[in-house]
């Protein structure tokens, strides 16, 4: 089984939005087994579309596309499917005209527009949106299934359930196998000396592919494409145990898994909470441990102490260790951490000091010199990172580094 | 001049990574005048990228590929384009190599598969990457024009910079003309509602489309694909001041802005203070400040009070408005942006307090009840949100909420 997401919309072409669905939509149909294709993005332009439905539309073929269902001239994906399966009228869906006068009314803005939303081609079965105006279409056209989702992805994502689902009764495959490891602090080419032998003898049925981010670490994919025998499936768990302990401490988890999930499941373990004081990454990693779920059992809070007055009056940095050492400096982290863990009595805390840039740099300390420091039952670690990369890239990965500073903390503990 | 850009690589079809590399390459083409006609992800797979270069690669065409040159065995492009273009050798390109001497020997891990990322077909000539050890490459086949560049984007980006200065030396074309007004606070619908009159009236040569971001608001992109005369030019302009002045103060900003930005703006031109206390956006508000370089201009501190204890100790809430209102109340936020503001001696100070989900909601607060707070010179004001949507869109929709409450007040201020 095999399927092609197509993604229409101008925005897309010119660069405008990042098209964040078809990562999304992949990942569903890959759990089904469903392998993709191909992803294409094309404009709002009816020619585009039927030349690209003609090339990709084939007997037993998944085709999803998102985006230009929204209620403005400039969406026509709706008429052109119309169009292209035949269709003989356009109908109203009433379920879905009333989840729209539902959603409207709350919000006072019911119109011509929103009301027109809820009328589809006669060729489709409707997938009814309850978190936006425009349904999801479903067509069974010539042996394939068309699939249409709003380009919203907060919209996509609640139709995709139902998608999936009604994909489940239809196609019954054995799901393609993933095994995923994800490792901080190794450079892909390092991790790949460092397992090329194991690697080579590898069983040819499963594949190995590394995926580095500069942010999240190197991701080592194993995969397997073909339908698993049971003993096929413990040989794939032996090579992953083989791997584990090839990568020791470079290994933070599994798919789905992160430096901030990794911490907070160390520490909730230990029943430890934390604490942030932040400079340059001005409350990155604060954000990064919240957005977990249940992080409030771990973690007490932050100070993003981004002018000096905030450093000294609320973490009590002595203004001699400021005057002395400047911001950026071993000193300055240190009493961050120290001060951070006093005044939000924490088992531990994290501290940034650094220089994000683009300016502000100086021959002693360019752009990206930052000193992380963690703070602990045990006394204070600190780290020097030199980041190369703009102001995003340096506070993101100086966020990544405190939070696996954190983490083998823990480990260690 | 048209091009196709290709993204080669499982991880994106398996939907493990977004591709925000295309987004990034089409807006560069676009202000050169090179419009994006397609864009195609496609797997690490031969016969596949041969396949559909078979199929884009055209006279007068550019294509861009990126992904798939990395130094381990999963990586093929290099390889694949080499026979495309029918190289008869590999060659080591002499630049490249030093780069990547230069590079690894800093981090201490050159080997033979760093070493070997400085050979390339002798069909291309080379981009030198010196933030990556894979180089970027150039053929010039059959009149199109093929470039490949690596997938890491901090790469690709330092790459595009050169890819960018080439084209233009090749093509003198006009630039395809945009103009993007960026709105908060109106949904589509309601805007498309304002709008119709004006839009209905526009000149057939500009082309409006809307653009909704459930974060950002809904960005207005008016857009001219032909080469401008001075007299439409002058039109584009009159239409766009029509436009503003039906948006009013919805409208925040023009393309590049976002509240984050325009609210510094607003703050540097007062020279006021700004100073943030963050419950259920946990460091969201405070990291979106200080993205932005140049933001200790305005920007004091903030506190993070996840816990309630901060919320008493540092933000000075008192302990009965927290027990009589509970921590997600008019009340508390008030009191965290009262405090805050006192403790940071800031002009300006944000406070959010809500139910960011999925767990800890009740009857009477679901989950997506979010108080926030503006206290300042001239008093304070609040808001209550209801928001849809997961933890991480309540978050982020929190933070947004509270940058336009800002801007509005700063406007009026």
């Amino acid at each position: 089984m095999e399927a092609v997401i197509i993604t229409i919309g101008d925005e897309i072409l010119i660069g405008q939005i990042v098209d964040t669905n078809s990562a999304y939509i992949a990942e569903q149909l890959n759990r089904l087994g469903i392998r993709v294709h191909e992803m294409l993005s094309i404009s709002d332009d009816k020619n585009h579309i039927i030349n690209i439905l003609n090339n990709v539309v084939r007997e037993g073929r998944v085709v999803v596309i998102t985006g230009g269902l929204g209620p403005t001239n400039d969406d026509i994906t709706k008429k052109v499917l119309g169009e292209y399966t035949r269709a003989t009228k356009m109908v109203t869906h009433e379920e879905q005209l009333a989840a729209i006068i539902e959603m409207t009314s709350y919000r006072k803005m019911m119109n011509e527009l929103n009301r027109r939303q809820a009328d589809v081609p006669d060729t489709c079965e409707v997938l009814v949106n309850r978190r936006g105006t425009a349904p999801g279409m479903w067509f069974d056209y010539k042996g394939a299934l068309l699939i249409a989702l709003p380009g919203v992805p907060f919209e996509m994502q609640h139709l995709m359930e139902e998608v999936v689902c009604k994909l489940q009764c239809h196609f019954k495959l054995a799901p393609i196998y993933h095994r995923s490891l994800m490792t901080f602090g190794l450079p892909e080419s390092v991790l790949a000396e460092r397992l090329a032998s194991w690697e080579s003898a590898l069983p040819a049925y499963m594949k190995l592919a590394y995926l580095p981010n500069p942010v999240t670490g190197v991701q080592l994919r194993l995969s397997v494409y073909d339908e698993l025998s049971n003993m096929q499936l413990q040989e794939v768990e032996n090579q992953v145990i083989m791997l584990k302990k090839l990568l020791n401490n470079a290994l933070y988890g599994e798919q789905l898994d992160n430096l901030q999930t990794v911490a907070g499941r160390l520490l909730q373990a230990k029943g430890a909470t934390l604490a942030t004081a932040e400079s340059c990454t001005g409350g990155t990693v604060a954000s990064l441990i919240t957005s977990i779920s249940g992080s409030s059992a771990y973690f007490k809070g932050g100070i993003v102490a981004y002018d000096n007055s905030v450093k000294i009056n609320l973490l009590k940095v002595p203004t001699e260790t400021l005057t002395l050492n400047g911001a950026v400096s071993r000193e300055v982290v240190q009493a961050m951490a120290e001060g951070a863990r006093a005044i939000m009595q924490s088992d531990y805390a994290l501290a940034t000091s650094g220089i994000a840039g683009p300016d502000g740099g100086t021959p002693d300390k360019p752009v990206g010199t930052v000193w992380i420091a963690l703070a602990g039952p045990k006394g204070i670690k600190t780290e020097l990172l030199n980041i190369t990369g703009d102001r995003r890239r340096i506070i993101e990965r100086t966020a990544a580094n405190a939070l696996n500073l954190l983490r083998l903390e823990l480990l260690e503990a």
